[in-house]
């Protein structure tokens, strides 16, 4: 596992036909502080990417569709420099990923419907501690 | 508008056919400190209520799907005393309702696909500080 990179299983309960997912307690794995919590919605095949967030923490779900992840450590100092790591979320498969600050992320949307995500990120939007770089970078091979 | 709720226009941002959809931040109007934050979907007419949350504040927001919500306000002390109050809240309707303690909450399932909220408390769930009441009750007609 990369580190800093955090996967929690997490608990969806069953309400008469319906269902409760939970995605963040404080007191909870990867909890961080709560600065923002946003959606993004992704298409089918859609590639959003790669960003490196200088001061966020993102603590991600999927409720609704399903939603690949890649996360690739470019940080000199940590013994997973190098690494990808893949994770594919759902409700199917519902886990969190922590995303410690300054890894790079990308993500795509795989379900053919609705694939949506919540970030609940323990710092408010900032353009100012992003970093972008194009989807061809790292030599990673998004097909 | 009954005493305490706050309904607040959210902000939906395009993005090459997909959203952004901002949920909460702290310095938002309604924000009273971050609990814990939970999903539920209700299917296509299932109603679930009421619920009174004794010290739970509840931001609310549909990002998928249609959800009516009613509010009865019970509280002898409120100039809102007997009142009900109903919004249906959409992606295309994008609005944030903030639920203060100590009224009456019931939610209707309207679209005919997934419906689904998010509930940004402002304290972890705790059984205990949750009364119920049988749907018939307050002479409220859900259908």
């Amino acid at each position: 596992m990369i580190n800093g990179l955090i996967l929690t299983p997490m608990k969806v309960i069953d309400v008469v036909g319906d269902s409760v997912l939970r995605a963040m307690s404080i007191g909870n794995v990867g909890y961080n502080g709560f600065g923002e919590a946003y959606f993004s919605t992704v298409k089918h095949n859609t590639i959003r990417g790669w960003k490196k967030h200088k001061e966020m923490t993102l603590n991600i779900v999927v409720p609704v569709g399903v939603i690949r992840f890649v996360v690739y450590d470019d940080r000199k100092n940590s013994s997973t420099f190098g690494s990808f790591q893949e994770f594919i979320l759902s409700k199917d498969n519902y886990n969190r990923i922590t995303i410690p600050p300054n890894v790079w992320v990308g993500f795509q949307g795989v379900g053919s419907e609705i694939n949506l995500l919540l970030n609940i990120a323990n710092i408010p939007h900032n353009d100012t501690e992003v970093d972008h770089a194009p989807l061809k970078s790292f030599g990673y091979d998004w097909i």
